[in-house]
């Protein structure tokens, strides 16, 4: 098979990285995607770095499996805690995380710079070499967005409290699922840039296959398949919600066993 | 070994479980208890059945291998999913989960009930053969209790939006961390009995024991374990709101691989 022809690979610990797979699809409508949700052990953002590590080590070995060409780690926590990990492990294939466009893009800001994520995202300090950062983890964000309280008092109250006295002028919205409550965020610091990293990582991707000659170059659009290793009717209703009204999601269940 | 002094078995998803041991603890104190938490895959109660069943598969083939007389199902999702499953494909070994005693004490009940349990417990439809029941899925009180959000303005108001409508005599608390928010759910419902199935279960179980003399006969109260497929700093934390103050608790890891 001709490599350009070849799927991008992404995981995510979840769903959640279907906001990242928007992004891409925005900027490189024309490749193929293989997208694996570890929907059966998510979330990784409040478990132990070894157990972050061991869990997306399987998942890079899956998307190996289906012969992509470069794989996307769309999980800010795997990307912090477990990225240069995967890059050393698995040296022979091109591994691009979510959060080394960010450091690229900022690294010589002056501004003031809030990083917002899970707790093994923040705890893991991979944002402290910006130079003015503050970092708050917000653990409650995800099982609110999961479950779809996304507007309404009870979200706006749980933003207040997190991000009510934060003072920034850029906010990195560093997890997947946070780009869906952008609206809520941006009422409490309307003055604040928000930056989705999703959207970096997708030019940078692009940037990649264009300088490396591995632009998909078949007439048709490449096949999206989407796995997760849980499979039930709420994951389905979610999916649709990150990755928009535009792209109908199937997802496919896969299982170790 | 003696079949007395062998220890109970319990498991639970992740630390909720705590909770029940607890209650085990108060009326059986000189029984030794090995404990099983599958922090790397918690929580159960948004998953699909087919996943529930083989992680709590897994988790009773751990406690077998520690030669336990008995074992509990901690996880109200699991027991509600899984139960029946698990006593039928382990028959050689008694198997109690914290559905069963609930239903025993209220089948006869003309009183209004209401249950609230995770998604997948309530979609388990096994309270619905109770006379006149409410039942009603609070995904967000787990996540909320985890952080040690269980006091304020927060935690009430998504008590309000979940129960507050809710006009019913008894209150199931089927799910395991429930009962450490009971005081802002009785806040909300003040005339409401609450019930803690842990209580039940921990009652059952001794009276199991002594109906068929395997209650621990050494002199000394034995030991207890607690193992957890993963372990962070946050769980020994969360382990302790668990267990109460009374109790130290010391986790141990435990590793598939």
């Amino acid at each position: 098979m001709d490599k350009r022809n070849k799927p991008v690979g992404v995981f995510d610990s979840g769903l959640g990285g279907l906001t990242v797979v928007k992004e891409i699809i925005k900027v490189l409508p024309q490749e193929g995607i293989v997208y694996l949700g570890d929907t059966a052990r998510v979330p990784y953002g409040t478990r132990s770095n070894g157990i972050i590590k061991q869990f997306s080590e399987e998942n890079v070995n899956f998307l190996l499996k289906k012969n992509v060409k470069c794989i996307v780690i769309a999980c800010h926590t795997s990307s912090a805690v477990a990225g240069n990990y995967l890059k050393k492990e698995f040296h022979n294939i091109p591994i691009f995380d979510v959060v080394t466009p960010v450091l690229k893009s900022l690294e010589e800001s002056k501004k003031k710079i809030g990083v917002i994520g899970t707790r093994a995202t923040i705890n893991s300090k991979v944002y402290s070499k910006l130079n003015k950062v503050v970092q708050v983890p917000c653990p409650l964000f995800v099982p609110f967005i999961e479950e779809g309280e996304i507007k309404g008092k009870l979200i706006e109250n749980l933003v207040i409290k997190y991000l009510g006295k934060l003072r920034v002028e850029i906010l990195v919205l560093a997890c997947t699922h946070y780009p869906i409550i952008r609206g809520v965020i941006k009422k409490v610091l309307p003055n604040t840039k928000l930056i989705n990293p999703g959207v970096l990582i997708a030019g940078k991707l692009k940037k990649y296959l264009i300088k490396n000659n591995l632009v998909n170059y078949q007439r048709a659009t490449a096949k999206k398949s989407f796995y997760v290793t849980d499979l039930n009717e709420r994951f389905i209703k979610v999916s649709q919600m990150f990755l928009g009204e535009n792209y109908r999601v199937k997802l496919k269940k896969y299982s170790w066993k």
